[in-house]
């Protein structure tokens, strides 16, 4: 009898699913969407777990759903794509009913309907635990117009959208109540930081046309995204761990919960902001086009070098070195 | 250390990747994989669960690859689209190691290689069980070289791409080792319908050419299928069930199963089979270019008429009529 409710499931899905998207030419319920992208198409998939990326227990349907299509989203904002198409596949365990489903699906017609994606089709099955797997489409004029993480070169300057250490901060504050006194007014924006991150689509973009030459968003954190993109570039990242900008309260939570608070910051991943390197000519420009566009502030912290590897020099000349693998939070 | 895994996975993974695609840009390893599509595309989602869609004590680890993505394809080829990119996401349970995962992609890689398929990009995470959610993307000219499900006509003939029955009848085999008798030399054959399922992706792109008015691949056979396709045309569908061609050795075992052996296997899914309407005019042109293409047979098993529904006659003046949810077997 799943079938069945598979079907009526598909169906109430399909009802709510927001207005086609520009490129959209036949939408879900074929055997495949049509779209006719005209340039470029950037493509990623992502994938989230139940028990490894969140848990039911923390977090609310529509805010699984939001984050699982924002961290898919995140990978096109690293690209500077144009947010197309997104298609998701369901695993519905037994103890999640059709308006459980729904739920779900609500916060990612939210997010797609802020930024412009479509949902354009999915698949509905059976699973022993909850998951969600998300392709996502993006577009571009031209494949150089895309950003990838190989293209830094020595003397770029490295930029950082937004501020870092909020999503782990939020995750120590959802494990742990107690840590709530020490959060005070922060403990809000530090949860959301955590439940829903925003793909910086806007401030991505801004940063591609503004010349960056390579790019990546930080869902495993500075140190280990950053060794990403150093070592695709083939280049070295020395990065000033105090121009680094934290989350307000973030330090601070993540020291009461034992840990060394801004080192902590500074490698917690999930937080979803953009690492980029770009000529120090172009630096002006992209940051005023990223205020104006994604209305945050884009702040130098470091810069590429000749060799390899990444550096982060913190307060008492300590310097921290990540390798592959570093600090994986999820 | 999980993800100190999941980096040498990917690593090992992208290593046994075939080589770009003639649209691929920028394979796996960056943010997003990047492709010139140039026309329009066909997008699907498939997901395979264990215990849902296939049993790890059943099915080769090449085997499950091979199916997971080769029942995504099967949408492209129902669609009449040239295959071009497949984007997997793997959910790996703790008792598959590396080496099995190597195996698993084993079988798609081959799959891959022979539809002309670039496997460019996909997602790996920690899960309790094993799922593969496969993204395919295909290629044609103009949305309107695509076939949907919605364009069938009354008058139309319907066909059918080779054989029905043989991927219910192997199940049986593989579910009751008691069968093997009845089965004798059909066995091996029957059992692979059932494991290792072809896109009909040739087929598809010949009935698409040679003027198919709507087209479904048949996933939960011909009568979900049909009615899929069906009310989606808004016509109805007569089926003549003595007409279709049914996978040699099938109806015995179904019947030693103890089952209505012709009933089931025509109800049986999974074969994977391309269902389409044609013009009459247009059939033995349809015929010659399915045979020449994909060197199989193209049968005409019945017509789309006014009106709603579809009926499938049986021996007996016995019809059969499927309903929404009808007799879905995955």
């Amino acid at each position: 009898m799943w079938l069945m409710g598979e079907f009526e499931l598909l169906a109430r899905v399909r009802e709510r699913l927001p207005a086609a998207g520009p490129r959209l030419r036949l939408g879900s319920g074929d055997d495949a969407a049509v779209t006719m992208p005209g340039g470029a198409t950037a493509t990623s998939v992502d994938a989230a777990v139940d028990g490894v990326h969140f848990h039911r227990e923390c977090a609310s349907l529509p805010q699984i759903g939001h984050k699982a299509l924002a961290t898919a989203l995140s990978d096109l904002a690293a690209m500077g794509a144009e947010p197309g198409e997104a298609y998701v596949t369901l695993g519905v365990p037994c103890d999640l009913d059709e308006d459980g489903c729904m739920e779900l699906l609500d916060g990612m017609v939210a997010l797609a309907e802020a930024t412009g994606t479509a949902l354009a089709g999915g698949d509905v099955t059976r699973a022993e635990e909850l998951f969600l797997a998300i392709a996502v489409v993006g577009h571009a004029e031209t494949p150089n117009s895309l950003v990838t993480r190989a293209g830094a070169r020595p003397g770029d300057a490295l930029v950082l959208t937004g501020e870092v250490g909020g999503a782990r901060a939020g995750l120590a504050l959802l494990e742990d109540a107690g840590l709530e006194p020490a959060a005070g007014e922060d403990a809000r924006h530090l949860r959301e930081r955590q439940l829903e991150p925003r793909p910086r689509l806007a401030a991505g973009r801004a940063l591609a046309r503004a010349g960056a030459t390579a790019m990546i968003d930080l869902s495993d954190g500075l140190g280990g995204d950053g060794l990403h993109l150093a070592e695709q570039s083939g280049v070295g990242l020395r990065i000033d761990g105090e121009a680094v900008p934290v989350a307000a309260g973030a330090a601070r939570i993540l020291a009461v919960a034992g840990e060394d608070g801004l080192q902590r910051a500074l490698e917690g991943g999930e937080d979803y902001e953009l690492l980029a390197a770009i000529p120090r000519g172009r630096l002006a420009h992209a940051r005023r086009a990223v205020h104006d566009r994604e209305g945050i502030a884009l702040t130098t912290i470091g810069e590429a070098v000749e060799g390899e590897g990444v550096e982060i020099k913190l307060p008492g000349d300590r310097i921290l070195k990540p390798r592959r693998g570093f600090d994986q939070l999820a």
